[in-house]
Formats: structure tokens, sequence, C-alpha cells
């Protein structure tokens, strides 16, 4: 693990020392093994030596690991070191050379980062009734001969990361300290499970659901065609604990603030992309992936962190799931109660205000070019569940904070914590970054004409599209739970009203546009089908007016990312409705496959829209569709037990028309097997591909194995598969 | 003016074109000068054509500086183009080709940045009756043949920058524009004038204070010993205010967010230090100051910026006087009301507490190297005064921003804007930083025993020694004025209770060690002094118990540097003194100014610590002295007038016993001089330099000049002379 710094600058007028940032690499300052008491001479003051023979002396420390790690939920760490949660007590087996006495006295000492300071709790002197100590509670629980068992207790507030853990016994007028050994490093979590952590959750089901599942389910798409994409956190996999830490080394956040989840939260939000900070990973939003892995290949976060970690290199390239996907496992890693939320038809406004402004030409043709804001299909942020100790009381519980590097949250590429109560509430007052959050499931649609002047003139304000829903995995299932109303009232009920208010109160300014209620309007639907099949378009020219109208009408359709932003046009289309006083016509348009397949460049948005001018008024209507793409087959044979070899098939037929280049077969099952993959460099029209490979699984219980099929031109073909062992 | 851009990731499917942050150098994307309208043939919209004689055309387009200019007080600025305030009118005389019809229609147009946006406020279309128009106001308010006077209103919240203006007629089926030319490009700026504005400042005399004084007076020392130093603004000299756009063009900061008080204050607090971005001045809180210019060797902010702006490259040195003062520049050039603050004794505490951890040795000598916390002597911020959009509105007023780069303001190198109000009212939950300063000016301080076995107990809480002062300079005067109740109410007043409650609760965790009173107490006080001379100290040792102690104590004076970190010691002694029961024992020591000269190097603080030990009582005590320099003599001759050749002589006697090498004379003034400095390679003791400078004042009115002597062994010495034109 490497990683460049920055020149330093002269501050000797300024710090005695620099700050510690380094959790993984500084162990060089420790105490010396043997420290004279200060004021103690020299003559008084002498290491034990090898004949002392009633001089105490430490033979072993033991961090009781079978003991301390189901009762800490830590079992499933895949790493040979004790790990336990804050502010609940592990054991440590101490043997001593001889049994004790009244006059001895010995203390633990837990060490982090460089320079450890006891002021700074980065230094934890823990006694044993003897004398007074640190901050961390000691006791002695049982004593049988040389043998001690003792319980520590770190407070609920304590530093998380990995201690260093000496035991000091005094002797001959000074301490006399265990070698370093990184056996008895300890690392200290979050706990979900202790009342007086920051991060307690009451609820058994959801500790397991937000702390302990290393596999979910982050939902894409559209509100109408939701798309479940699976997503393998592997917060216990080998190397992802240190990888999480070595995270936060590289941000050199300071080892002080590692204890305080509201500061290690927003720097992993700042950190989980590359942008300023070198950070995780980079965003790519093009259509052009040959520098890196596809964001679409990804089955889950541990080779992402594996290799940032050993290279110490931004890993190439995620969009807002993967983002979230990485984000969620560090959290979980860390002990902090996480989620992974997708909000649909997410505003992206680049003004900061609540409003989305859609430009038309004069003809009522959308006017790209002036057209800055997006309406992204669906975007994916984190939740982390906490007390804010820094904000009023009821603005706790679930917490958005959002690793994508959007734009200008607060001049930095990170967003939140920022409270879902206060979002709902319109308490935007509060840090951080709670406006920009709200603005993205709040604004309003504005559609503006530009006249040839470059006047903009609003024509109609949709209140509701933004923010249609937003989703996470539920508890213990697999399916989405709707969550918006934590984030919204119910639209224009009197609460959001208020909410409304307030917003504005704090900055937010909203569209107050008085429009008359137009006589014309459109609709468009769309069945749900899959990639390669024709689209049947369905358009409804509404008129409530007293008289007769002529619709002059066009219809664009283009292939869209799922930011928003459009990728190719593949229809263009002039026709005229005529639509009687107070009825509905229908105009029907079935859109062949071989029209938008060409152009789809791995995308798999389609966005249509309507627009139609009948004398002084325009109607418009937009509609996204999502198309679904083949499934895969996932088999496994063999005895479904721990350490037996077992065998998993992965096979698919290529549906398409045309061929399949460059695809890749990737196979992953966090506690059954790493990830795998395999290239196949053409599957002909028809053609059927198999590949089988061996696991063998670590845990027992429920386990998942995650298949997905990429390659340029179709993506986002994969499948799960349950596996209990 | 360059620099350099970092590598762009690939956004294509994320935004339709880079999000525009250069103001000073975009003019290729503007609109074409002949441009038809969308939808008119190519055969009815030609370009005006020289022959058609009865079409329109633009022949002039004056800015009318002279009358605008003093109507929105910019004329100070050094500068051949308009800068007006936002949110009030300015005219603009148009001279046509010929005298206006009812048919004709023409437009003003206002373009920010690259690809000015109608819908993000970076292009305005001012109309003026004909027809609906963008946000500006416009009227006609004179027609006289072909000249036509009109007048322009921008929104009190408009972008603030340098905008393009062009004039577009109407001809032949499209707009005809002018070409573009600097000369009208207009600077706006914010508006303290302007009651919709939100830097709106009710008070004229407070208003040519904090935007239009241009020379400043910030206070350094210890709060008994306060010293004046001179800071020349100069927010009007030439090339300021580009260099002000340059900063934030340097930032990359989206234009469509400069005209938000609060995100241009916040960046503009990251941008004066360079960290994080390579932003104007480096921090050097070292005594090695020879790979630039010592930062005490700066008598104002123009030299600083003009150097910036030109290189791209941060200017090296700053402490926190410096970027406070160049901060003041950057504030008031771009029309927001401000002033320099110093806080004397400000703490600054590396774990974010309201704790400064004071750490001592069983023996009672300070312990240098656990301590990690320090109180600086004093330290420097900005306040800017306006209403905050985005909280309470009692919170609005004035806002703490700092651009000296302090540790890990919210990881960051910049701080606030934090609204006073808040810190006073303890209301922390509120953005931005508002904890961090409410701990610079209420902390704690602990005075901690260290035991043998590294367990820290505290044995004294000190909690009025932090924050004992906060000074700004008076309006319209030149002395201090206390504006410490603005901060704080009075120390256990109940709103002081209630304020420190609400603090707690927003997770500031403070001292609350049970500590009986001690029977035992030493105070220190040292009469003010020279620099060179002699000083006498005395300790006040006082017992209230009912025995007489014996104390076994001790003294260490160390010179330091101002933020409170010990650059050498020169006095280490013991000393024994008994005080008998309800007595107090004086002892007084005199220091020999040689005993401390030799350790200067350039400070001006000495630092005493005696502490005491009687039994199983502890006493200690601090006390910083701040030496006070030796004055310079200016003298100016010739007639007091504009455009007159006048002459300044500096004078500078050495009454120093020891030879001053490398000094440095500097004069600043502006509205006479720029910047000019002379060295003198030596100045034997009690020989004398003097230095005779021509300069041309450029206004009438009071102005002042500034002289400095600038070496390594002895700096500060300084002197200002007002002159009247």
């Amino acid at each position: 693990m490497s990683r460049e710094t920055s020149e330093p600058t002269s501050h000797r007028g300024r710090y005695n020392k620099p700050v510690p940032t380094s959790n993984l690499t500084s162990e060089e300052d420790d105490f010396p093994e043997f420290e004279p008491f200060e004021g103690a001479g020299d003559s008084e003051a002498t290491p034990r030596t090898w004949n002392s023979e009633a001089s105490l002396s430490v033979q072993n420390v033991d961090m009781c690991q079978p003991v301390n790690k189901p009762n800490h939920f830590t079992s499933a760490y895949d790493i040979p070191n004790l790990v336990v949660r804050r502010g609940q007590e592990f054991v440590v087996r101490i043997t001593f050379s001889r049994a004790l006495t009244q006059q001895d006295d010995f203390q633990l000492e837990f060490l982090i980062g460089s320079s450890p300071s006891a002021s700074k709790g980065s230094l934890i002197v823990v006694t044993f009734g003897s004398r007074r100590g640190g901050a961390w509670s000691g006791r002695i629980l049982e004593t049988r001969g040389q043998m001690v068992m003792v319980g520590v207790t770190p407070t609920p507030d304590a530093i998380v990361g990995k201690f260093r853990t000496y035991v000091a016994v005094e002797v001959n007028g000074g301490l006399q300290r265990t070698s370093r050994t990184t056996s008895t490093d300890l690392y200290l979590l979050f706990n979900a499970w202790c009342p007086d952590d920051c991060v307690f959750l009451p609820d058994e089901s959801e500790r397991q659901e937000y702390v302990l599942n290393d596999y979910g389910v982050i939902f894409q798409g559209t509100v109408n065609s939701v798309a479940h994409r699976n997503w393998m956190y592997g917060q216990f996999e080998r190397g992802v604990l240190d990888a999480c830490i070595y995270i936060l080394d590289a941000s050199q956040m300071p080892i002080t603030d590692r204890g305080d989840a509201i500061k290690l939260i927003r720097k992993g939000s700042a950190m989980v992309n590359s942008q300023d900070d070198r950070g995780v990973m980079v965003g790519n939003w093009s259509d052009d992936f040959s520098m890196g892995t596809s964001p679409t290949s990804w089955t889950g976060s541990t080779n992402i962190l594996l290799k940032y970690a050993s290279s110490g290199v931004p890993v190439s390239f995620a969009q807002c799931w993967v983002f979230a996907g990485v984000f969620n496992t560090f959290l979980r890693c860390l002990g902090l109660p996480s989620r992974v939320i997708t909000t649909f038809s997410s505003a992206h406004d680049n003004t900061g205000n609540l409003k989305i402004d859609l430009i038309f030409h004069p003809d009522g043709t959308p006017d790209e070019r002036h057209t800055t804001d997006s309406i992204w299909n669906y975007h994916c942020w984190n939740e982390v569940c906490m007390v804010r100790h820094d904000l009023p009381r009821h603005l706790g519980g679930w917490q958005v904070v959002d690793a994508t590097p959007q734009e200008t949250s607060d001049g930095h590429y990170r967003c939140g914590p920022a409270s879902v109560n206060a979002i709902r509430d319109g308490l935007l007052c509060h840090p951080f970054d709670c406006g920009f959050v709200f603005a993205e499931v709040n604004s309003d649609v504005v559609f503006m004409n530009r006249d040839r002047y470059g006047t903009l003139t609003p024509f109609r304000v949709d209140k509701t599209h933004v923010g249609q829903a937003v989703y996470t995995k539920a508890v213990g299932g697999y399916g989405p739970v709707d969550i918006t109303h934590t984030y919204k009232y119910p639209q224009d009920s009197p609460q959001d009203k208020l909410t409304m208010s307030r917003a504005e109160e704090y900055g937010c300014a909203r569209d107050h546009s008085d429009l008359s209620e137009p006589e014309l309007s459109v609709s468009i639907s769309v069945e749900q089908a899959m990639l390669g099949q024709d689209l049947k378009l369905v358009m409804d020219f509404q008129n409530l007016g007293e008289v007769s109208r002529s619709i002059a009408a066009h219809l664009s359709g283009s292939v869209v990312f799922y930011t928003g932003v459009s990728a190719a046009q593949f229809k263009d289309q002039n026709f005229g409705v005529t639509v009687p006083a107070q009825q509905t016509e229908r105009v029907q348009v079935t859109i062949p496959a071989q029209d938008y397949m060409p152009h789809m460049g791995g995308q798999l948005s389609l966005r249509f829209v309507v627009t139609g001018q009948a004398d002084d008024q325009s109607v418009s209507a937009i509609k996204v569709v999502e198309l679904m793409t083949p499934k895969l087959t996932v088999e496994v044979y063999g005895q479904p037990q721990v350490q037996q070899q077992m065998f998993v098939t992965v096979s698919f037929t290529n549906t398409f028309s045309f061929p399949l280049t460059n695809a890749t077969l990737v196979l992953d099952g966090p506690g059954l097997t790493g990830v795998r993959s395999r290239l196949f460099k053409v599957i002909e029209p028809q053609a059927s591909v198999s590949w089988t490979e061996t696991f063998l699984p670590r845990f027992s219980g429920q386990r998942r194995i995650f298949a997905l099929m990429d390659c340029v031109s179709v993506n986002q073909v994969t499948h799960l598969l349950p596996v209990i062992t």
C-alpha cells in the first residue's frame, strides 16, 4: 500500500508534531519496552533481568477470539485478529510468570496511530481497580494461578480502527511491557447493539440486515419497470476491513476523529469517489469503458476495495449504484447500520434551486442545446442510521450520504449526512447538504418556451414528476420497500405545504408561474418490453375545450443514459391529429426493434417526447422506458456443506439476432467463492455457452451465488441463486 | 494568467456541456453578430447590408461612467470599465443610426462566462416595454433624436463578476448585434446600499468603513498589550478587482453560483490559503522565510493579489493576519461588507471538543511532549455582514469566515460563514463551522497531571482564559472596539449557561471535573516593555489555608510563536517560597535583556510559566508578554494636491545594541503610491538611515502612508502617516 503525500509546508511554530492520520502503518513510536518512572534514579530503575525470579512478567496474552467474536457478532470477518465492537466488554486472558500478589500492579494499553495521546483518545490505559486509569473500564473476571481473565469495555464513543495491545507490569521502578506483536492487534468497530453508541439500532432483524447482511439488491430502471440489481457487499471477506481502514488513512483523516460517525461517513462519501482526493472509484458516464472495467460488469465491492487498497490508485469505473454499493460495504464493514436507496426520477439541477428547466423551441421540439438540467431515471445513494449529536434530537435516524460525485455539493465531491427527517420537514438549515438532497426529490419540472429573442417563458409546471418513489431492499427479504413517505409528505397535504414554505424560507427558489389550466394535454404510455423486441407506443391527446383542435404533433425517440442525457436519436416524426371538443384522440405507433437496437450502445433506456402545437397552445409529454434483459442460468451441484467441494455452472443463450463479442461471464459469492470471470470472444445468435467452476463454502447458512454477463452491446444480464450450506 | 486543469474524466452521458467556471477568459462562444430567427427562411433573413439605409443599427454604446460611478460608490476603482452594484439602476446611452420608430425593437444583452444561459442567470436579455424580457428590468429614460438613454436594474441576487454587453436590434428577420468590445464590459458587485441585496447595511458610516475603506488596523499581541498593525487593503488599486475574479476562476467556482454570497465567501475562505486548491497564499509558521517574503514584511494586500493573479502560483508567506488582510480585500473589492477580527487567547484545539489540555509532569513542570493543544496569543479572522437565507432569520448579521488554514474544519482548509449570533447562543446545529469557532472563543483550559503510568488527572480548570477579548477596528476611527459581547454572554450569566448547555447538546464535550477549590494559588504579572529592555516579573503566591506552606517553585521562560508554540527556552530556575496561612508572598525577578534577546529570532512574545508543589497541592500560572517595538519616522513634503508631485521620507535609528542586517524598508499608500521597498545591508547600533521617494496622489481626501522596517532579528517596526490631499 502506497500513497503520495503532499509537499509539507513548514509549521514548526504551529504544531508540536504532525496530526496522526495513519492507522495501518505507524508503529515506530510506541513506548519503550522498559520505561523507567520519571524522577526515578538510574540505580533503582532497571529492566527485568533473567535472574530476578520473583519479579513479575507476562508470558502470554490471549485475545480469546472464540469467546469474544460471537458476543460481538464479528465471527464472519475473515481476518486473523480479534474484531470487537465498542461500548461492549471483551475478555483477555493474561498468563503471568507467577500468581499475582497484593503488591503487583499491571495495566493494559491500547494504542492507535502514531504519537498516541491519552487526551486525544488514541492511547488508553486500562487499570484494574488498583488506581485511576483511562476512559475504558477494566475488571478482573477470574484469577486462576498465573492466569488472569480480565474484561475491558471500550467507551461507546471510542475511536474506530486497529489498536495495538500491550500489557505493562510494574517492576523495579518502571514499567515493563510486552513486546510488540501483531497477533494481539484489536479491531474496534461501531456497535449497533450498544444503546450508548450513536449508531444503536434497537431491532435485531434490522441489525442483521443493515450491519451483517453482506448481500444486497439495488433497484434501477424506472418506477414503472423496476430492475433488480444484485450486489455482493462482501464486508467480511479477507482484506476488506483493512481496505476500509486504508481508505481513511489515504484520506489523511486524523485518527482522533475516527470515533465520530458523522465525520467518518462524510469523509467516506468523499473518499469513495476519486475526485479531489484520489479516492476509491473513478466515475465514468460515457459509453467508453475501454480504459477500465465497465460499471455494469461488477458483481460486488470486494474486488474493487482490494484493488484500491493494494495499489493506492483509483479503480475504473463506477456509476451511481457502484458508488453506493462500495460505500455500503465500507459502512457495514466498520459497523455502521446502512442501506442503499434508489430514487426514481431524481432531479439533477445544476443551479441548486428547486426548478428543473426543460427548454423547448418555438415549434415545441426539445431544445437540448439550452437545457442544462437533467432528471436521472434513477439515482442511488446510501442511508446510515444514527443519533445526530450535532443537531436537534428529532433529526436523528436515517441520514442520507452520497458518494457519487455530484456537482458543487458544498464545493467538493461528497454529500451528507443529511437527516431524512430534516428533508421531509423542509428543515434545510442544518448540515450537511439537506437542500441538495431536498432538490433531488422535490424539484418542480418547468417546461419553458424559448422565443426567438432568447427569452424564456414557462408554459407548464409538473410538480409530481421528480422523486416519484424512493425504494430500498426489504429487511430480510429480496424485494423493494417504498420509503417515499420518509422523504416527503403526500403532495399538497398541509404538512407538505409547510415543508415547502420552510424550504423557501431557507433559500430554495420555487416556481410560482401563474399558468392557466391548459385545455389540451397529451400523455404517452409504452408496454414493458425486452431488449430486442418491438415497442408499442400509445399517445392520448385530450381536449377539454369547447372547440375541436387540429394539433401539429411531433414524436422524437432517443436512447438515453440513465442520467437523462440523450445518447442517440432514432425517431423524429411529424404527424397531425384532430381532437374534437371534450374528446380524447389516441395515436398508436409501433417502434420496430431494428429502429432502436443499432443505437443502444450498452444503454437500456429509451426516451420518447411528444410535443404539439394547436393555435396558441403547446402540449408536451415525456416517457422513459427501461428495457428488460434476458436471464442467465445458474446451477449448483454437490454436497452443500462447509469446506466440501461444490460445482457451479453458468449458461447463457444469445437470443438476439446479432453476435455478442467479448462477452464476460462473472461469478461472485461471498462466503462461497471469490470473484471469478471468463471471457467468450463471440457468442453467435442462438448459440449457447456454459461454464463450470468449483468452490468451497466457508460458512454454513444461506449464502448466494450471483452471475452476470456483460459485453459492449448487451449488459445487465444476471441471475442470483441461493445456496444453503 | 494560467492554471493547470485537472485531467478530465469522461462525463458525456451526464452533462450536456461543462459547467462554466471561468469569468475572465471565456468569450469564444457568444452569439453570432447576426442571428436569424429560428424558422425564418434564408431568403428573408439576411444581415444588414451597406445600402439598406432605412434599417436600424447601433453606432455607439456609452456606459456613462461619470454618471453611474458616483451613484454606485465605485469611483475609487482604478479600472477603465464601468463598475456598478446589483439591485440598483445604471444608465446606458445608445446612439442608433437614426431615430427609433414604433416598429423598431432592440434589446440589451449581458453575458457572463462561457455558454451563458438564461435559465442560469448568466445571460440576461433586457427589453424596454415592447415584450417580455429577462429578470433585469429596463426602461427608456430619454429619447433625443438618434440617442436613447436607458436605465437597467440588475436583480439584487444577480451573479457578481464581469459581464459582456451587447445591443441587439431586430432587422430583416433576425437580430443584429453590436460587435464584441471590451470597452462596454461591465463589472457587477454586491450592493450594501440596496435593501433587497442580502448584504444590505443600513448605516452609511458602516458602509463607508466596511465596504469603501481601503485601509485598516489589525490588532495583535495580547489583551494586555495590544499591538496595532496597519494594513493597506487596496481593493480599488489597478488590477485588484480582476485579481479577485481570477481567484474565483482559479477555484473553478461555477459562474452561476457567484451571486450567492454564502457560497462565494466560503469559497473565498478556501482560496485565500494555498492548501487543497493552490489558492492565494502559503502559510508558514516557522522562523525560516528565506524561500519567500516574511509574513511580517507585507504592508497590505495589493502586491500579493497582483502577484497571484499574474502567476497563478501561491504567494509565500502568510500567517493569520495576512490571510485575514488579503481576505478582507477580496471581500470589500467584490462589495461585501467585511472586517478583520482579532480574538485574544484563541483556542486551537485539535480534538474539536471544548477542552484545551495542558499537561504537566508529576513535578509540576510543563510536559510539552504530551501537550498537543495550543492557545494562540491572538488569532485573526474576518466577518461579513449578510442575511442568511439558508438559516432561521435571527442568525443573519455578522458571519465569521476564516481563511487561515486551520486543521480539519469539515476536512478542508476553510471556515465559515458561521453566524456570530449562533455562536453566542450556542446554536451550533447550523452550517458552517459554528462549533469550531465556538471552541476558539469558549474552550476551557484543563491543567492535567500526567502520572508515571501515563494516566492524566485534571487538577485545575480555567474557564475564562480562552477568548478573553474580541476586537475590531472602530468605524471611522483607528482604535479597537471590543465586540466580545457579540460572541459571548457574560461568564456564568443565565444566558451563558443556556448557551453552554445548548453547545453540549450539540456535541461539544466540556470538562466536568469536580475539583475542590485549591487553597494555594499563584499569579504572574509583567510590566509592559520594549524589545531590548529588561523585564520585571512579579509572582504572587497566595495561601487561603489555615497552615503555612513551603512551596518548591519553578519558573520557566520561553520565546513563543504567536501560536503559543515554544520556540526557545531562556529561563529555567528553581526557587523556594514559604507562604504563611491566609497570606500572599510576592517574589520579584528581573529578566535582563541579554537573557532573552539572543533567542527572539523575529518573535515578539515571551511566555513565563510558574509552577509549584507544596505537599499534595500543585499551583501553576502562565503569562504571555508581548514586547513593543521602536517606531519609524515618516515625513511628507510638497503641495498636497491630486496629481502634484510629493515627497516622503522614512527614517529609522537602530536603538538596539547589535547591528541589523538585510533590513528592508517598505512604503505603501493606496491612492498615493504603490508598494516600494529598499534594502539596507547593515544598520549599525545607534546608526540612522533615511530614504526619500516621490509620489503623485490619485484622489483628494484623507489618505494614509504606511512604512515598515523588517529584518530577521527585528520586525513589526512601523509608522502610519495620514495625508490629506
